[in-house]
């Protein structure tokens, strides 16, 4: 992407941030993930966090639990009820509120997923293939790139304009298939009459959680710390986490990754400063680090593990809020789905 | 194609056209047409009549009209209410039997069209490049490749497949995308449980009706008889079809392209062979083979225009034909689209 189309996303995402608050009612947000295992204290600090707040703050807000695009890039759905009902339970557990959140599945929702035809004939395959997202994660996933991966800012679109979504959380990478939405939008009310609004990306800090051993955390490099682990696996995992053996404590990302990972994720949890742990603890060495970073963690995690253990508990209140969710998605989608039919003259 | 596979796929043909009549109840058939103008004798000869025989003999048969198709290639769906009610009045009055048939759209089945999303992620886009039919449509069509026209044999599968169709009419050139349907098919039941059947093509004879120029019947050339055309617009439209000087009337489709195409034309109304017309007329001049070819014509639409007549004098009627076929196919479609989901295990 050209750094002077990035400042111009920059710009407006900055505005909107300005907006967001005064105008809550002018925003309607999509959000989402793949269900491809458990949610954790990166996808809490990197976005959900976020939601809650914008959630709170009165913007509209839909998440889309993108079961389809688990099979972009893998032969299989293996654990995906379970991977969805546990994703459910992991929003609801840090305060998203499904009364004013609509949760739902990609799958269940056909009048969205109806609108890839159209969309599709809104787009060159040139355009398609010139998305950089969709060939480094072919390339990240060592699979030839099938149809729905290749197709998959098509989907998105879909995603984000069935509920007339004009905001969407994104980091750098993704600004170019917002764009690829906006494109879509413009060309459908261009060629049948307005219908959808052109959304922005709302571009969110870089703010990169540290897994355990100062890569990126993430489930695949077994680094992360899940919301539904429990205290003693939470607890286990900062112990055997990789630090180094000088004793006194300090914040250098650089030259001491894990040492700094852990400092980071107390800070986090504890809303202080790197710096301000690292002197705390000083010469106590690691083991002392450890001790204090576990218990932040448990602390910070522990009303929403018992949320967590209260929905746990009902699943019959867990599937009647997927259930509902999916309906009142559904509900958004025909109404959607009927206005590009008439726009179009499909109406017979 | 390999001329091996397509004898391979003669053979089967073959087979089931043998075992048609015998076992009807074991078929199911899945025709369609693109709703850009009005039907012609060459869709009558080429494919309706054959529709409403195998449809008579018992056939479980469903018409798909291919609404979403027009946008392959072209930028708008003007006329596009008005071409499927028309569509639908020139089924029925050729005895295409609604009580029997489902007649649908495309774009009512949102169920049908959800199939493009777990269908995509079984072909790889180097599959989807090699369809050599995409490719040319794409080059007469004069526009860039569109994402709807490259993924066009994927709507084709969730066209057969969604109702389970196992057998497909189709000339040579399509032979590619059965096959892809069928191979779409085999990988769904080989990662997710047997679901489709594998539908194999029914060749059709190679019956190319001639227009009134002796090219293919076509809308786009102006040599096409419509079926809802008056008695008068076609004495007038073959009146001024371009024979040659030659007094005496002879079948030669090389030399004498429009004499031998009024000849074909007159052949396939009155069941008589080209050359008896030719001696009968002799040398009697194309004044007079026109006269009888006018007749003819006339004479074998007489009937299926009356009953056209009744139908536009009740649009009503059509509607509810329509209402109806599209609530059987979303009610077929939405139980497919379950077995689907639970297949592949999202059921939540």
């Amino acid at each position: 992407m050209a750094s002077d189309t990035f400042e111009a996303s920059r710009k407006i995402s900055d505005e909107i941030k300005a907006d967001l608050p005064v105008h809550p009612e002018k925003y309607v947000m999509l959000t989402g993930d793949r269900p491809t295992g458990r949610l954790h204290l990166g996808h809490y600090f990197g976005t959900i966090r976020e939601r809650v707040r914008l959630q709170d703050a009165g913007v509209t807000s839909r998440i889309i639990i993108a079961d389809y695009q688990v099979i972009t890039d893998r032969d299989t759905t293996e654990h995906i009820a379970d991977n969805v009902r546990n994703m459910v339970i992991d929003y609801l557990a840090c305060g998203i509120d499904p009364a004013r959140t609509i949760i739902f599945t990609h799958s269940a929702v056909p009048a969205l997923n109806q609108l890839m035809l159209p969309f599709l004939s809104l787009v060159t395959e040139a355009e398609l293939l010139r998305n950089p997202t969709v060939k480094s994660e072919q390339e990240a996933s060592g699979h030839a790139l099938t149809g729905l991966l290749l197709t998959y800012p098509v989907h998105q679109a879909c995603d984000i304009l069935f509920c007339k979504g004009n905001v969407v959380p994104v980091g750098k990478d993704q600004l170019p298939h917002i764009e690829q939405t906006r494109q879509i939008a413009r060309r459908f009310n261009e060629r049948y009459g307005r219908v959808f609004p052109e959304p922005h990306g709302l571009l969110t800090e870089a703010v990169e959680i540290p897994g355990l051993d100062g890569r990126k955390m993430s489930k695949s490099y077994g680094n992360a710390i899940a919301l539904s682990a429990t205290a003693e696996e939470t607890a286990k995992l900062i112990k055997k986490s990789k630090t180094d053996s000088e004793r006194l404590i300090t914040f250098d990302k650089e030259a001491r990754p894990g040492v700094s990972a852990l400092l980071t994720t107390a800070a986090l949890c504890t809303g202080r400063d790197e710096q301000a742990i690292a002197a705390e603890i000083a010469d106590a060495g690691s083991g002392a680090l450890k001790t204090y970073v576990t218990e932040a963690v448990n602390d910070y995690l522990a009303p929403i593990r018992a949320r967590r253990a209260e929905l746990e508990a009902d699943p019959g209140y867990i599937e009647e809020i997927l259930r509902e969710g999916n309906r009142r998605a559904n509900e958004i989608a025909d109404a959607t789905l009927d206005e590009v039919r008439a726009a179009m003259g499909m109406v017979y």
